[in-house]
């Protein structure tokens, strides 16, 4: 195959390649294609090339496999060049790759067709019509004894009004039934019945209780806008137009320029959307940025609600989760949407239509000052180029989006939304003992935590002279010499030189900054950089003895830092699915080693926890969270200097009519 | 003069109608007026009014003056249907109501003509045509003694070149003299001249070395657009139009109204924009909404700099400060604009024009959901009204945005921008002993806060209801009973019952809410309120025993808890010029008074710490910070599941095309 940039994405006849290639090898065998991704070139070699020193590294797809029934799964690296197996690895038994709505669909049918399951439904005398939907999920880890791969279904009830059931947004998560499936990976045979608490202070079901119990009818609660009885007729349209066109341009290797920045829009099934080689006015700034993993711990205590912790990258993924994103509905404006692709099951190419989109955002005043004296205004706006996509993941949705501004800032931000992961409670329980909230008769969405992890490998003026810091603001105490006034305080910088870790402190106003300490800014005379803008949001909650702390390697701490590795991209480990720790960042940060020049990476964790409200059902409006890159030091003045005045001649703005009171107040000042 | 509604804004026959009575009170003397503002009537009053059990309580406005040439000011209540003067207090020598723009231009004569000033111009050895601009300032506090009531003015050179010295943006910050003149506010007189530190090590200035300086040439540092050597060219208009109208409306009264908000927009030369009677759908959500203070210390030891600690609003004034808003430069879109009122020193009225502007924001996407099975997602838009003023305050300006959505929240953003605050720097100097940044060759930008602080009076659906609490997220520890695997968490709240202070902590994700404890969410059971969704700052940084930190009553916890009073408005107390404290929130807290239902009353304090950067300069790009107001138990439901589905045939979104290799990929897989 064709030489290709290194940070083009996967395309769909490298995804047939290796499939291909594959299936020679097993001649006879029925595989099983779980994922096939772009296998990333060492950096350095990226470097020589795109720095001209260096030829395209050999272009590799990894493809992790079984043979179909079998348990072991393989995993090779395709040289796609020449066919070659570049390398193999049996990862055996323990290890699992992570579902796909392949997986999901079979097993709904599996459920339903199991005499246990159709037991259940019995037990609970359901009424005539009533249809029953199963939601596959992870089953989670419960000890550190590796437990063969595992799926746990949870169950529930369409609505029984045939307008509501038969609608494609329909709402079966109104009505979750009392117990749950355990299903095996390997046979995809129903093992066993969980059957679910009805209370909340029953940590373990009652069983003798539950065997007893029927079905309780819920109230509906639908969310699709055409089952709503009255939708709001007084909300006017926006129109967002670009007359003159777009100021981005998208080259056929899949980079972008945009107001002096540049780079390559590379996406995995995995990590969705990668940034790669993010250079402005020609400088590097980072070599590649990712949102690397998340996890949602559940604060439920019950069996078998203790299981529920979703990791939503590697059980799930971002890019091949992505949605289909629609013209005029998930962005306003001038849109460029790009497909990405992916393997299914068979190792056939398969298309994420309109999986990113790309878009320029009116983001208010980019920067303002007013001489009062002559009363003239400088005023520019702030433009942002927004690279979107949105997972939809089972029950909930995020919004991803890479935003660059005219100011030199990058932002990372996510928006939460969807479905809540909900849960039967008895109709008669008005209380949720602090771990959750009812939200609807029936209906209770415990309280957890999105916990996500950023992976940042910099490239500050160079690919290989970044470090890493950080700085605190601190008062520097009564001093009758130096601090007579007792006003003082500072910012005092402290090098990280080795893998470790770091928490913030709002007290501190800590904050982890890149920097390249062999340039100095002209101004300042200070090393350029850019800092990480962000918060400090609450760590993870379970106990630290607990499998869910120590699965999530990233969750325990807001920074990690370790030395760059292409085969450390995955903060919980390559194969989070029931996995039981020891193979992510918290155990690479553990070896200390010195973090030289170029060889440091920033792992940035923030969180939301999200305490269910009504407010949040049936679909929980946006819930946002930004994370800033800033250049500090890195120019030598505004960057946004040179953004032209904001003008009534190009924005074309519209005034409404002021108040007849206002106008005659007007008429009086100017004419008496 | 004729009843009003008591939310009605200060209108321009009232400034009139009580300059007018003060003039008859001291016939024949000659009045210096200071400020003159709406005397808010008392809630129960307000209250009664606006639920038709009362008539409108009697409109009277406060007027704070001096006779020209005394120190002592006055203020007095005037009764406007009567013209009564319903309380009149001598507010001695030593409260000092705010600066005002006729004060700042007066300061630039005097300062200008001053034969001190002189000297030290001549002993600068100025080049020919250099133009030497005063910067007045609030002298600031050093000793708890009270002292007379003075101001030090910063002095600056403009561009020597004549194109940028006249021009009406021309920067003269580029430039700091290396004096500073302190002028009496009685007598208007220059009592003494500050030579400034040149280097960070010079705590108190060498004065026999700097009786010698002369000056030393700074490059210019221009940030009007005009003045760039070179504009971007490529950054592409964007349209923001609402072909059918805005879906707001405005009444005689102010009062607005917007997808079931309703409230009134009103307005005082201090706070800028104070909401008033908010309610959605009917129901009320909070009383009062205003931005109270704001301080800005600064962390340079050196002497004089030891006193800079503005407050920007009571020493300036968020609404007298406001500017002048311009269609299609401060917004994108349709706008109205509000003008509000304000006096001169005259008492004659003032019109800020302008002053306040109003719209609608497309802020992305609301809520989505998609249901994988069929592929059919509900989307809808996050739809804003945004109500916006932006304050000059000397060099710098604040973006202040009270924001409202479908979702039922209301948000405040602030956007810092403008000009820092800039010191002279000897240049040969290229280091900060970390409490700044040097910018430019001659140019230090200090390290400072902006600590704000909100006044939130609540009003969850009832005027006499409202309770505060909080509410901690809290792991529950491991328990073989109860918490069997260590993963449980969940809320732990606590009532605020008395006058009190609290502070933050992303530990517990800590949140302050308000309740009405009477009432309970059918869903949740749980009672109804909004939560103030910020997150932990860092608090002041000063010394506690500091002026600053004395002064700033409210910068030193993240919320403080008051008993409701209309004479408590100003968490730094009335008159924070000179002030040394123990007239705010702190000394009002510590009274530690029960908070009976509907009594309490929420300050929520945010800061950001600005370590300056080189890209700060000449002109900040925008600083975001936003407070939310958020639902909690107020609605069964998710209050924006009536906004209608995003839609291309509603939001005629335009695509761009694609590349030709994508397009032939597409091609490809529809036809082999």
């Amino acid at each position: 195959m064709a030489a290709r940039h290194p940070f083009l994405s996967l395309q769909p006849d490298e995804v047939l390649f290796t499939s291909q290639t594959i299936r020679k090898k097993y001649q006879g065998r029925d595989i099983l294609f779980r994922s096939i991704g772009i296998k990333e070139p060492p950096r350095v070699q990226c470097v020589a090339f795109i720095q001209g020193k260096g030829s395209a590294p050999p272009r590799r797809t990894y493809v992790s496999y079984q043979i179909k029934g079998e348990p072991t799964v393989f995993e090779d690296i395709i040289d796609l060049s020449t066919g070659d197996t570049f390398q193999s690895r049996d990862l055996g038994t323990t290890c699992y790759p992570p579902a796909t709505n392949f997986d999901m669909y079979r097993l709904e049918d599996i459920v339903m067709n199991d005499p246990l399951v159709q037991a259940e439904i019995a037990r609970l005398k359901l009424p005539e019509g009533a249809v029953v939907q199963p939601e596959p999920w992870p089953y989670g880890t419960e000890s550190a004894t590796p437990e063969k791969r595992q799926y746990q279904v949870w169950m529930f009830l369409k609505s029984l009004d045939p307008a509501a059931r038969d609608h494609p947004s329909s709402n079966h998560f109104a009505h979750p039934l009392d117990f749950s499936v355990v299903v095996d990976d390997l046979t995809m045979k129903v093992i066993r019945i969980d059957r679910l608490p009805m209370t909340p202070e029953e940590i373990y079901v009652n069983e003798e209780a539950a065997a007893k119990r029927t079905w309780q009818r819920n109230p509906d609660a639908e969310y699709a806008s055409d089952l709503q009885p009255k939708l709001r007729d007084d909300l006017k349209p926006i129109h967002i137009s670009q007359p003159e066109g777009v100021s981005f341009s998208v080259s056929e290797d899949e980079v972008v320029e945009w107001q002096k920045w540049r780079f390559h829009v590379d996406f995995n099934w995995r990590e969705g959307v990668v940034l790669r080689d993010i250079t402005y006015d020609g400088r590097p700034t980072f070599y590649r940025l990712s949102l690397a993993e998340m996890t949602v711990p559940y604060g439920d205590p019950r069996v078998p609600y203790h299981r529920k912790s979703a990791y939503d990258l590697g059980e799930g993924g971002a890019g091949c989760t992505s949605n289909d994103l629609e013209l005029g509905c998930d962005c306003l404006g001038a849109i460029r949407y790009f497909d990405r692709w992916m393997n299914d099951h068979e190792g056939k190419p398969l298309t994420l239509r309109n999986a990113i989109c790309m878009h320029e955002v009116d983001n208010g005043i980019g920067w303002k000052h007013t001489n009062y004296r002559t009363g003239r205004a400088e005023v520019t706006r702030n433009r942002e180029l927004v690279i979107q996509t949105i997972m939809t993941i089972s029950n909930y949705e995020y919004i991803l989006q890479w935003i660059f501004d005219t100011a030199a800032n990058i932002h990372y931000e996510v928006r939460a939304t969807g479905i809540m992961s909900l849960v039967p409670a008895d109709q008669s329980v008005e209380h949720d003992m602090n771990y959750g909230s009812l939200v609807s008769p029936g209906v209770m969405a415990p309280i957890h935590q999105h916990i996500f992890c950023l992976r940042l490998d910099p490239a500050i003026d160079s690919y290989d002279e970044s470090k890493i810091m950080y700085e605190d603001v601190k008062a520097h105490g009564w001093n009758a010499a130096a601090n007579p006034y007792g006003v003082a305080f500072g910012v005092e910088s402290t090098a990280i030189d080795r893998e470790s870790f770091l928490d913030l402190d709002a007290k501190l106003n800590r904050a982890v900054k890149v920097v390249n300490p062999n340039r100095k800014n002209a101004a300042s005379h200070k090393p350029p950089g850019y800092k990480v803008a962000v918060p400090p949001t609450q760590l993870q909650l379970a106990d630290p003895g607990s499998m869910h702390t120590l699965r999530a390697e990233f969750a325990d701490h807001h920074f990690y830092f370790t030395r760059h590795d292409e085969d450390e991209l995955y903060p919980a480990g390559e194969f989070p699915w029931q996995h039981t720790g020891g193979t992510g960042v918290r155990t690479w940060a553990a070896r200390k080693r010195e973090l030289g020049p170029g060889e440091g990476v920033v792992w940035c964790t923030f969180s939301f926890t999200h305490v269910p409200r009504p407010e949040d059902w049936p679909v929980m409006p946006v819930e946002i969270f930004r994370v800033g890159l800033k250049p500090v030091n890195f120019f030598e003045k505004n960057p946004a200097l040179d953004v032209p005045s904001s003008k009534q001649s190009v924005n074309k703005s519209v005034e409404i009519s002021r108040s007849q009171r206002e106008l005659d107040l007007r008429q009086k000042e100017c004419c008496g």
